[in-house]
């Protein structure tokens, strides 16, 4: 249906993110234009509330009873295994059950059809799909033709092609939250409102040009007013135009740079990325750019703030010296956590029970 | 053990028959000769129940309690995708956990051992062992193996070679059974005996020679007297002269015919199947027939019966039109689903719950 | 970190037991030399009462209620079924949820970061990992490096390269003990004290030298006093020197010989072992030696004891006769059984569970 997809790609976003939606709120997640600042507030609380649930055991009884009569696809036709867990883990904290697809290629099955009608299978099976794919578009066309069947079930990104990972932008914004709220947003839930962005100066560091990680989390920023961002990247590896050009309209302070270790005092937190040099070979950069510049060491630490939050993606290469580690303001690990905790919000807002979370968390968490 | 497998198919149908089962029932599900009509009917309102009870919360948690203690092997060495997860889903429905073994060449310990002894291990961490395989009469060799051991267990033929795919007639004939009933068997547990099947007229189209589901179906609609078959293929591409044979034996009425179009009107069901075009090449087929007229599309659909019903077993290719789809008599999405309850009430039946699962509809669901 | 694994081999086993354990109790399940007689007692005891207990259905709901909460990763890097289902079902048996990885190389994205990054990701998702690993001493590294993060789980091996194995010693001494004791535990959690060992005759029968089941058994049997051991081998595959002396340190009774059939009047047990003969081309042993002197056959029962347990940590190949299956002298299907069985009680016991299983057993089970 190379048709669908054309015909979706004509509209405008804004009437991308209506067809996406279901009584006035997200039904499927498929790109970040969809987050408003009130859900992007909600869901970092629900993840929070979801995380600090599950830690006594009683609370986890409670989340596991949510959702045990749902069922999801992991349809991932594209390599992962973080984000892949991710999900996985997610489910298992809800009650879900899953089942997985990872290579279509093994199936003949699935070679026996297209992919279109494998999708309608799946929708007959279960009751959301969580889908990775190569394509771009591929998910949101998916949530196009699902929305034609009989059988209606939400369809969440999990990363498609170039363009858009939605899910990781939302874990990113979180662990900033909830680094910048001093480990927890506990507080918010108990009706204080505080906003710990303003103010905030943010180091975006490494290959900007190719990681979509960089992208989403600057279009995310735009809706917290009062941060400052810097690009840290070498010339060659700068931030897109596009971005920039977002950022002026949304009127964000950024600032462009080529060296990280002046900076890094000034920074709250600092988002570190892979140096995709696998791609260098082509445009022979590996031999003029003195990558260093560019990598975290614990020396280097000790001239940033006390309270900056390092984060990162991950898979990390020499990014990060594995003797940072075990340095308080290392956040990357909870990082991957968080998005388990994440997801874990994602699927209970998808399926409405995050009302029921928010009272159990209010009953039993408030003091 | 060739030898097992030999002395087994030297046996008449009624001796295999009896040496699957245990106490005059069903014990090892394996080839559709097993299935009397009496079985067939209890086993399509059981399937029927299970999807209604599953539809509220209170009876998906219901079914959840009823198998959590048993543990499937889905033992999968043939690709599917399909069958895999409607037996997956399955065993979900009904709380059972399951473990699965999809390429046993990966594995060398299976390698290293017969593939008996991998059954055999099987038998010792299972309850039950759902079965595609290869080689046909293999779950039938399996079934008697794990006969001749201590811990004896249920083996499920989810399809063997070109034999035998029983659980796809069990999901056909329960699509016929709710197309006819209008949706729902319902009533029929409330003890209002209705065979809607006499009188009704069913046309099996497409290359009815090389596909097992239209002859296993054949076989089961024998149990069902008063229907009408229309078996409409190319010539080249006819229904096998032993199910004909078959049929006149139970004296079902049957036709031969090369077109869709006339007999379109007067069809209660049409099971379409799809051309196997990639077997054509060797016998330079393709060039000579249209398979056009084996299509069905919305335009030939206003001349059928409001009511009919339009089945696939899948993958299709161009045998339907997507623009079908949405047509309310195309019943091939629900036939995917029913997979699911029908799969999900033969391990309740194998495990026998199925009295547990009656009671528990008759309590909620009579009026 | 290869610096990390050279630190930690030069220490002394000792030290190397304590750095694995946690107040005063096996927190990483990582080698034999951990297992001291108490534990080795109480661990299958453990067992015995997690397989009597999920003989009724109230006794699995109350096992299934342990550890929902918990979730495993299975990371397993090494092919195998057998270790992977037993410790798959154990988690089923336990109410846990796991995930696995079984083979990295299709996964780019554990491609592009390290395999301790990898593991330090599953420890932020999981609340253990069960770890298969080609190169020797890799669990126990992992052991040390999760030691050093923030977030700390238990990390058991299921099986490094060629050194360790020691959740099948556990489970092949289980076997014994269970045999020994004709056929349960029971009386031993009344709190009557027998033990079964002192004179009892076992025979190690096979590739002594290859198979390091044989090697961690022997090590284990040197805590139970009174046994005698026969290594019955080709006198190219006799059992190692370090071997010899450590039993001839714990003055355990051994015996070396060349022929099965003298002997087998006197065992009481007999572990039979696979010839290896896939390494045999090399040696050109294959052409010289007589292997049917090292294969159990039904007439050659008729010499053994009528008690006598007959062990097999399989794969079998000729070893032993398929029709000794039938004889209840044999034991492998039991013993890969108590695999699953041994394998729930060490994840009990890593999560401090047991003392709820002793009670839930005392409650019920004892008259």
């Amino acid at each position: 249906m190379p048709d669908l997809l054309n015909e979706i790609l004509k509209l405008r976003t804004r009437e991308r993110v209506e067809m996406l939606s279901r009584n006035g709120q997200i039904f499927h997640v498929i790109m970040a234009q969809q987050f408003l600042r009130e859900f992007i507030d909600e869901i970092c609380l629900l993840a929070d509330m979801i995380r600090e649930i599950n830690s006594s055991r009683h609370g986890a009884d409670f989340l596991q009873r949510l959702l045990p009569h749902r069922r999801a696809m992991i349809y991932f036709t594209q390599p992962s295994t973080r984000t892949f867990l991710s999900f996985a883990c997610a489910c298992q904290i809800l009650g879900m059950r899953y089942n997985e697809v990872r290579d279509p290629k093994t199936s003949s099955e699935v070679k026996g059809e297209s992919e279109e009608d494998a999708v309608r299978v799946f929708s007959q099976y279960f009751d959301v799909i969580i889908m990775r794919h190569p394509m771009e578009g591929f998910s949101e066309k998916t949530a196009h033709m699902i929305n034609r069947m009989h059988r209606t079930i939400p369809v969440i990104n999990g990363g498609s092609g170039r363009d858009q990972h939605p899910t990781q932008a939302l874990l990113d914004i979180y662990t900033l939250y909830q680094s910048f709220s001093g480990g927890s947003l506990v507080r918010r839930a108990a009706g204080i409102q505080i906003d710990p962005f303003p103010g905030k100066v943010i180091g975006m560091v490494g290959d900007l040009q190719r990681g979509r990680t960089v992208r989403s989390l600057s279009y995310l920023l735009c809706r917290y007013p009062g941060v400052t961002i810097h690009f840290i990247s070498p010339p060659e590896l700068g931030i897109g135009e596009d971005i920039l050009e977002y950022l002026r309209e949304h009127e964000v302070e950024y600032h462009i740079s080529q060296e990280l270790d002046p900076l890094l005092p000034e920074l709250d937190a600092v988002y570190m990325t892979r140096i995709q040099d696998e791609h260098d070979a082509m445009a022979g950069q590996s031999s003029r750019i003195d990558y260093s510049r560019f990598y975290l060491t614990p020396d280097k630490l000790e001239r940033a703030k006390p309270t900056m939050a390092i984060l990162h993606p991950l898979p990390r290469r020499q990014e990060i010296h594995v003797d940072c580690d075990a340095d308080p303001r290392a956040k990357y690990w909870q990082q991957v956590q968080n998005g388990m905790w994440m997801r874990a919000a994602l699927l209970a807002y998808v399926f409405n029970t995050e009302e029921r979370i928010r009272s159990y968390y209010l009953e039993n968490y408030t003091y």
